[in-house]
Order: C-alpha cells, then structure tokens, then sequence
C-alpha cells in the first residue's frame, strides 16, 4: 500500500473501515475526483456512491470493475477481495453520539425535531414508520443570496406497523 | 386540567414538556384537528407547530393567541404564562440512543449515511456545516404504486468554518 | 381508579406506560384472562394483544370496544381518551440493557448469535434486512419429555436496501 | 496469512475474533461455499456453523478436522491451536446497543415486543425462562409474493425458576 | 398505608419495587422478625424469602396466606392484588454498577474472579454455564477467631450449550 | 513467542493481559493441564491459580519458579520480568457489563439476588460488608442425577463498619 | 405557590432546581425583569445573577432580602429557609451531555476546541490549569453588520500544579 | 519517520490525530517554535493555528505550503497527502467527559453556568444559538498582582431559529 | 412535614435520601448547629456524623435519642421508624461522575493520582488494599497567610489479598 | 527497548502512558529501587514521583537529568524527546469507574463520603472548594497492633467562589 493511503487510513473514521475501503480513497485522492464525478460514471447518486466508500452499502461485481477503471486502479482484485461477494456490510460508523459538527447537527434534528416529525407522520400515513432501508437520499446546493442552502432530503417507503 | 389531559400527560413524551404543553395537546384532541390543519389557520408549516407543541420551538405571543383561538381554548393565560415571554424552550427530548423506531430510524440515517452526507457537504460548500438553526424541514406523502413514499426534507443554511 | 390499579402501576414497568394502560391491567386481572382468551375475542394472536397492553401496539377504535366488553370495562370512554385516535404507541419499554432474566435472555440471543443471523439472512437473500415492522411474532408452548420448550418464531418480511 | 485474510481480517467485527477465525473465513471464501452448504458437509445447521466461524460456539476436535477437509485448509493444527481442546468462546460480539441495522432489528424486538414475550412465556409456563443455552436458532426463506419473508425461530426450553 | 410504610417506601431500593412490597417490609419491621425467622415459618431458605421481599422471586397464593398470618398481616389482600396470580417479578434491582459497598463487593467479585471461575466451569464440565435460574443460594456466619466470615453458596444446575 | 502463544494471545480476554501471561497459557496448553493439576502441583486451589494466570492475583518469586519447573517453561527470566517483584495484578477484567453468559450469570446473581444478599448479611452479622479482599472461592462439581450442579462457594471475612 | 409558579416548576431544567428557586422564578416573570435589570440593582453580573437563580451559586443573606426588595416578593423568609444558611449550591445542572443546542454548542467548544486551548495555555503559564471557581463571567452583545455577535469571556486565575 | 515522532504520536491525544499531523509536532518541538511563533508567521491567531494542529481546523494549501517553510520540513508532499485537499477535519477529540483538569474546567462551565449563559443570551437576543462555527477563539495573559489570569473569550455570531 | 423540610427535601441531594432524614436536616437548620456542633455532643467526628445524615452511615438507637435531644426534635419515634434497627443504609449518593465541583475533585484525584497512590500502597505493604469500611476521614483546616488549607485524611486499614 | 520494557509496557494502564514512560520503569525495575527511594535522590515525596512516572505530572529538565543519572539510564536524550519541554501531561488514568479494587476504594470513598467532606467543608470554610491543583499528597504505614494502617492525607488549598 502507497504512503498516501497508510496516511490517510489511520485516523477516523478511515481506521474503522474494511481495508480494502483505503484502496478507494488513495485512487480517489490520486484521481482527484469528486463523488459527483465517480456517481456520475457509475449512473448513480453521490450520497450512495459516497456511503458505499466508507463501508455502509455494497457494491456489485460490476461496480467494482467499474470503479477500478474509472479510478484507475490497477487491478480490481484487491476490491474483490475485501468488498466482493463473501463482504457484507457492517453498517453504524463512528461515535455516539457524533462529535463531528456536520454529523452532529444531522443527529440534533433528531433530538430536536424527531417527535415533530414522528407525530406529522403518523397523522399522514398512521400507525408505522418511514424506511431507512429503501431510502434514497440526496443533497443539493441551492443558491441563496442570504448563503448557499443545503437541501438534504430523504425519500423513504412508508412501512406500516403489521398487526397479526 | 381535565381528565384527559391528566391521561395523556403522565407518559413519555409528554411527562418532559412544559405542563402548558398539555393544555395544547388537550385542545388538539377535543377539536379533533391534525397539526396540518392547525398550521394552515397559524400560516406555518405542521412540522414547525409540532416541534413547538413538543416544546422544541417557541411560539410568539400572537402565536398563542391564534392558537387560544383556533383550538377553542377558554382563556390564554396558561399559554402565556407557561410559554411566553420569560418561557425559552428547552430542546432535546427522549431517550438517547431513540428506543422508538419511528425516531430511531432517523438515528440510523445518522449512523449510517451521516458520514456520506459529510463528505458530498465538503466537495460541494468546503469546510463547514449545515445548519440546524436557520434550516426548514418539510415532510410530504408522495404517492407510490409500490406503497407510499414520506419525503422528509432539511433545507439548511450553509455556515462556513470562521479562521482568525 | 381502584386501588388494585394503584397497586399494580407505580411498579416497573407498568409505572412507564400511558395511564390507560392500568385500566387495561386491572380489567384483566380482575377477569381473572389470559392474554390468550383475550385474544382469541379479539381475533388476534396473544403476543400482539400484549404488546398493545404495554403500550407497544396500537389498538383501533374497533379494538378499544371489543376491550371494553370482553374485559367488562364501565365505558370505553377512558380507553378512548388516552388510548385513541388522537395517541400513538411510544415504542421501546424497560431498562437497557434489559435486567430482567426473561427479557435478557433475548437480548443475549442478539448478542451471541446475531452475526451469525445476519450472514445467513445475507446468504440467503443479499443485502437488506429482516423487518420488525412488518413482523409477526408468536409464541407456542412444545411439550417435550425433557422439559417443555418454548417455540418463538419471528416471522419478518426482507427489505433489501435501496441503490440510487 | 494470505493477503485476502488479512484485507479481511482487521474491519468489524472480525478484528475481535480469535485469530484462527480468520483461517476459517478465509478458506470459506476462497472455497466460495456458504454457510448452509458447510452445514450440510457437517450435519449441522447453518445458523450454529456460522455462530462457530464468529467464535461464538465451540467446534468439537472432529468439527474441525471435518472442516479442514471440506474448506481445503492445509492443516488442522493452527485451527486446533487457536480453537481447539484449550480454547473456549468469549461469548458476545459488536457493540451494544448494535449499530448495524440486520442486529438492531433483532435488538428492537427485544425492546418493543420483550415485555409481551414475558408476560404470555409466564401465562403459558409460570415463572422461569427460555433458555438461550438449551436453544435452537433457525433461519428460513419462505416465499411470498408480497415480498420473500424470513422466518426466525428459537426453540429454547423453559426453566423454571428455582424455590429453596 | 400507616406513617412507618411511608417513611421507608420512598427510598432506595424500595420506590422501586412493587408498591405491596412495602406492606410486607412494614409487618415485618413491626412484628420485629427477621428474614432466618419468617423462612422458618415458611419452611423456605432465608435468601429466598428476602429476594420476594424485594419483588425478584415469586410467591405463591399459599405463601401470601402464610405470610399473612406471620407477620400479623390483617388481610392478604392487598397483598394477593399486588403480588399474586396476575404479577410478575421485573427482576434487577437497583443502580448498575452498584453503589452500595455489600453489592458492589460481590460485583467486584465478577469482575476479578469471573475469568478464572469461567475456565475451571469449563475444565469441568465442557462449554456451558452455571445456571442463574436453578440456583440456590445460601449464607451462613462461620466464627473464626480472627475475625467471622461470611460463607455465600451458589448451588446451580450445569447447562451445555446446545449443538443444532 | 511460538505461533500458538500468538494465536491465543490476541482475542479476548487475553490481549488485556500482561505478555507474560501468554507464556503461560501457551505452556498450560503444551501441556495439556488443566487448571485443577497445576493447583495440586503448586498446593493452591484452582480458582486462585486461574485468577492469577488471568493477571487478577499475584504470583510470587517462589509461584513463577514452580510454575516455570511445572510447565516446563525453559527459562523463568521472562516470566520474573513480566510478573515478578515490580509488578502488581491491574485488577478488573473484560467488558462491563459481561457479555459472556457465563460470566454475565454471577453478574445477574448480583442484580437479581445482591439486596437479598445484602439484607440477610446485615441481620447476621450488623452493618458491614463481606470481603472479597480476605475470601476464599471455591469451584467444585457435585453430581446429581437431574443433571450435575456448579457449587460456587464465597468466603469472605465480615468486616464491620468504622465508626470515629 | 401560584399556578404560574407550578407551570414553570415542573418542566426541566427547573424540576431540579431547589423549590425556592421557583418563588425567584415566578417573581421575575411577574415583574418582568431581565437579569441585566436584576443584577443592577444588586451591582453584580447577570450571568452570576442568573447562575444563582439556577441554583448554581450562592446568594448572601444581604443578597436575599435584596431581591426580597427588587422583585416584590411578600417575605424573605421562604428564601431564607430554602436558599440561605444552611443551604449550598449542587453545582452542575442539565444532562450529560447536553441536548439543548445553546448549551451543545459551548460543549462542542470544548471538544473542538479544548486541546488547542490546553496547548496555548500551557505555553503562556506552565503546567496548570484555568480555574473555573475564581473565575469571571460575561456576555456582550456586539453589533455588527454582517449579524450581531455574542461575546463571552472566562476570565479565570491560572493556577499553578502543586510540586511536592 | 524519527524517533522523537513515533516518541510522541503513540499517547493521548496523539494517536487519534491523522499521522500527518505527527510531522507538525515533531518539527514544532525541533524547531522549539510555540503556537504564538507559528501563529504570528501565519497571520493568524495561535488558538486557531493549534486547533488544526491536532486536526480540528483545515489548513489550506497556502498554509501548509507556509508551514513547511516556517517549520523547515523537508517537503510540503507528505502535508498534502494527509492533510491537503482530500481531508477533512473529523472534529472532536478526546474523551466524554473529558479527564483532563484543562479540559474539564472548561466542561465544567459548561455544567455550572451554562444554563446562565443561555437565559442570558436568550434575554439579549431572542430565541437562537451563538455559533461554534463562525466563532473566533483567544486566550490572553493578564498580569495581576494576586496571580495572573487567563483572559479565554468567545467571539461568535448569534444565529436566530428559523421560523418556516 | 414543616414547610422549611418541604423546601429542602425535594432537591438533589435530599430526593434520594430516605424520608427520615428531612427531620434531621430540619432540625439542623432551625437549631442553627454546624455538624461539628452535632458531633461533639455525640463524641464524634463530624465528617461521620455528616455521613450518618446523607444516610451513609448507621446511627444506632443510643444515637437516634441523642440526636433527638441535642437537636430538640418533638418525638424520636419517626427517627426510628425510618433510621432505626430495621433500616440499613443503601451507600453511594449523587450522580457518577459527580458534577459538582467540590465532590469532583476528590474523584479528580483519583483519576490523577489514583495510580499513584496504588504503586505506593503496594511498594509500602504489598499486594492488598486500603479498606474504605475501616476507614476514619477526618478534615481539618490549616491556617495558611497564602491562603487557608484543608487537611483531608483518610486513615484506613490495609488488607493483604487472600490467598488459598 | 529491551524485552523487559516490553514486557511490561503493553498491559493497562501502561499502554496508555507516553512511552518515553517505559523507559523509565524500566530502569527503575531494573535498578529494583521503589519511588520512596527514588523520591528522596530527588528531593520529592513519593506519590509526586510516582504520578509523574505515570505521565500524571511533569518533570523538569533538570528532574530529567537527574533520573537519568539516578536510575542509569544511558542518555537523557530519549527522557527529553518524549517529556521534555514540549510535552505536557494528558492528565486521567484508567477505567471509568475504575475497576481495580485499589483505586475502586478510593472512588468507593467519594460515593459515599463525598457529600459529608462537602457538608463540613462547606461550615469550615464557606462556599468554595478544596483545589486538587495545588494538593499535596502523601501516604504513610502507621503501625497498629490490630493490623497496619495507611494513612493517605490530602492538603489542599481552599479557593472560595468568585462572585462578581
């Protein structure tokens, strides 16, 4: 492994993510690519792309092929090996609660606004939850001339509560 | 407070609010109104008026005398004395981590994709955060002819790190 | 209330449960019913009916009447004050990690065999999970000459997980 | 150790097991077998094999011999020496509450439906336990047109508690 | 409830145990009995008979009838309300890790000798546990000359852990 | 240090161990002993030379020697530098609370059992506690033909409370 | 105690503070004073002024018939029974970590920010610390166009570490 | 890397620090510069300059550039690679609560007048939050004849909650 | 219960005390006697005395009359009811870790000087503890022109580690 | 470093202690001096030495000069790299709470003597703490027929609160 990737692979959250996991990063630093660029190469969304990197969703055989040309890794073995098909996810990354103030906010809407949200839900769909499994998420950049907003939005099925 | 305030507020999440706040949920149930139709007469968005129902925003005097009105309670001064002006909400409320799935599944979108949505946030605005001070949340029911869909949406103010 | 419902909610984890609940307890004690015969009124099975008891269902306004006769409550009216429309099931009960022998004994099973359910629940079906919303859990009693054993069965629907 | 061993062999949770373990994942993958066909060479089921790969049961001398030959190791010795007649499990793995959401589930229904369990267990048993030592833990795939179901089952005896 | 029962229910361990527990602890403190004595009546070990006292064991309805002619109770029930055919011990009392310097000496005791005492049990008996559930429990005062002691006896049932 | 020192040594709950004690269930292991014979060898009682192998109690210049001659360790060098005079036992061992059954079972003992422990302890003997500094732990099998039973027996030195 | 009083009383952080600080509360909102207001009258700081409110700090005597005097409360005797000299403030106030985002945000200050803090501090003084009992308090408003700014400054005694 | 690095890195809090940042604090101590040294050259303030140090702030590729010079590290390369444009800060550090004196007096205001603070804020500015982000941190030395003191202030800008 | 016990008894640390105490401390106060006052007319040391009163120590029923007359309580029998033979202290008081800022700075020693201390006590006596049951602490104050001193000593037997 | 250092420096709490701190137990195991010996070469007491061996304080450069010289330690160059000038201690040791029984006591003793030291204080001195910066410990063997005694004193100033 390259001094760029032992660098890199060390500190949080990267130490806690399958090795094969600093492969992508380094080609991705080498690269210079974004997210953006590597979604958009692989027909998919950033925020998934992104997830997948650091070990919280799972490529195909054919993402990995993909990835390793688009990354212009060398060979796509070592990919193979650590996040082929005998991998899983392990998924839940970092501390709890987060201590990063990106993440933190993410986890203060739901101290803050978690009853809100729970109580208008159950007022349009009744008794059952929105799905964090089929869920897509996406984030935009929306021009604000007070400053830029972030639009972060979840797209989730709503299961209802099974009754037996 | 009638009896079926006293039934609803002895259990969790109400035991943590101000006790005005039940006087509120009483009305709420007696009238028979959803948080939507409350937030149409207010001009405010159901998600808002939830979270102050739930003590995590605060209303203005007018708010409360708009709810006095729309909920058909006798008298605003409980409201004003429980949560005007010398009232500033306390926010943060449940158990940590959330035991109910509802809000837990939006702990698990933390845990899972919060360091996705990091990494997408710092190749789109640099180092900073999305706010969730100055930040609107929405939740829409898209229809789905696989089931229905809940759109649960954060628009948030981009706040950059300070250097000095 | 009477002072057998006294008795039996201030104690764990009856103390925790929405005041309804106690109505419920006592109508049932007092019967003199199991959750079985209670069920078997109701077309249900008993695990769900008890799950509501704690809270941890919802009954309709349907269920709440068919109680009321079957356990010779007065009038629904209580029942319908805190357990109605206008209330939705706070989910998750009791201390964690739970103390309880029954209960930990459970827990025990997630720690000690989870792994090895999820890498076959992946084996079997891919990527995605087991859900515990659209569940159905029972619990049959199996006679055997060594000792009777307990035969609980979850019986969940896989979600796999979105890709976008 | 091959290198595929050890790209696997540092991410959670394998970093906490036994380092024989890694032999074992290893040859499976390289074998390309699962856990149900490994269960079948060995007359045992795959929920109990895969618990054994996560250190969390104990394969008997035979076991392992039996293993060596069907994953193709090399050798038994450093499976007997690392999991052999002087090593016993540590029972418990990953961490608590669980962050990956096929294990939370199995945790939620300890939180949500772990009070009904107990109660109708007391109904049909008096006052004891299911075993999580005298159990048998089984995973099947049952066919659904709504959605493939997975059927979980643990058939534990009951023990009574003791009165002295 | 007299004067006596509300001076010693409101503290720890007794808020949290069944309210009819301070019926119980109340007679006793008046009659002046100890647990050795009210055993004796009850043809029960002096253990067994303080752990239902502080609600983690379970009387039968002829205990109940005993006990209330023990202690010099004027009526069982109260007692058959609180404790009898409808109640359940919620078992594990009081704050974890345990403050008070008695209990957390035993807790210190798993903390230090819980490793060695796990491979003797498993040098003797093969893998399994020591059952917590048929065990019984014993204390006896031995005089020695330096000092007496305290001599605490775990007698529990081996249980192998199941192979599927 | 042999390769199957290395293959225990870093799986819990020997990687909290001091290295030295590697040597010694490496050589335990060589040489197929249990536990019960190096006691007899050494005149001890097994618990105690299990405790002190797990690093919770102390060998002395005279223990390493003998150990060293029983275990047929080549040389007691390492063993001194590890475990001789300038060392002493960092008391305390494994997760809190324990995850492993067995040891969780003396964990459940205390919750379940402590205060009934506790109040008899004071009946006997006054306000003081039981020693687990000055006790004694023995481990020994006693057959029955329900099933063999575990006696676990603590003796420990009363020590009344100072009063000044 | 007044209705406005019980309103305000039950809901956190006021639940923990001591009753008295009820009686301050209630008066200030009747009068409706600032703590600016408050603590000019009494020639301190409001932010000492406020913590003492809290229950974090100690009023005098003098001090208490003050405010006795400023907020037009009947008698001084409640004050003096519940705050006065037999009375010391339990410092420390809130949960662990925090939820309210006012309060998070000076603890996301100190995880940030501490180890640079520590750093600089180190450098200026030596080896001690910033003491936070003789230390001074305050909070400006700074207009400024971009958005008013808050000003809060520690001024604290740096206290040498003892050598001995 | 030298000895005096790996000296240095592998202890508190520096082994959770992206290695990259060992080469700042080896060259800073070679260099024997403090932050106010370093600061100064930057143009920037030495509170700032030591949070990135311990990876709580982004240095940009001007800075890096200028802190390889300043600091006379051989090549900026290594800097880049781990610290440059494909790194982010993973924000928090340290343990929760924290342990060491510095730190946890500052914790410790947080616990004392925190509640102060926000009335205060609250009653200066509305209902809102300063910000950590676009906050501006100093330390200063004040000489004073009973023991100088520490001068910390806080400079952030209040951020109003959005109503929607 | 007087008012003046009301006002004192609701709040941390006298909500967790057994009710009994409220007399005590109400007669303290209305006396106006500091605990050295107490002590010396019951030939004790203060710091035991205060202990007995946060329900940490055990006053015998010599002590209970003594308190009664020293303190000029009406009647000792409610003393008795709820301090007397049947009750025994339930130790250990105030949230872990402690947050007020006297008590965290004896754990705040052990923390720092808890290793410390543990060397020294073994280099000094061997491998054992310094029991905390027999254990008298003392505190004095020391005149000091730098400023005034606290002398806290713990004077406590050490107890060699059995052996068996 | 030699294997001894080795040996010793990979298990609690050595492991968590700058490195440099292995050199010197090191030498001092090799030397076989105890921290009163070494103590008195430098002028220090005892427990101040052996908190500074365990990273808890910080040596000058000339104690580092001089424990080179008293511990013959070849060169002080390694002494100086890791806890020279600009190292500073990461003050707080172990487990919390802690587990080993020696520094469990000393915990044990703020649990339930914490609120009594707090009271007298408190009436000695006023409102206020006892400083654990400026604190001088020390433990002394007093001999006692009935068993030795430790003597364990901490003197420390008192620093009454700031109001201002």
């Amino acid at each position: 492994m390259s001094q760029e990737a032992t660098v890199a692979s060390n500190s949080a959250p990267y130490r806690d993510l399958p090795p094969a996991a600093s492969v992508l990063f380094e080609a991705k630093a080498r690269k210079g690519m974004t997210f953006a660029q590597i979604a958009e190469e692989m027909g998919k969304d950033e925020i998934w792309v992104a997830a997948a990197f650091y070990g919280q969703a799972k490529f195909t055989t054919e993402d990995l092929a993909k990835l390793t040309s688009v990354l212009g890794i060398a060979s796509s073995s070592a990919l193979e090996a650590g996040l082929g098909d005998h991998w899983w996810p392990s998924r839940g990354l970092g501390p709890v609660p987060p201590t990063d103030p990106v993440i933190y906010r993410l986890y203060e809407g739901v101290l803050v606004y978690g009853h809100a949200i729970k109580a208008v839900l159950h007022e349009k769909f009744g008794d059952g939850i929105m799905s964090m499994i089929d869920c897509k998420i996406t984030l935009e950049r929306k021009a604000d001339p007070k400053g830029d907003r972030a639009l972060l939005t979840f797209d989730g099925k709503f299961l209802p509560y099974a009754k037996w």
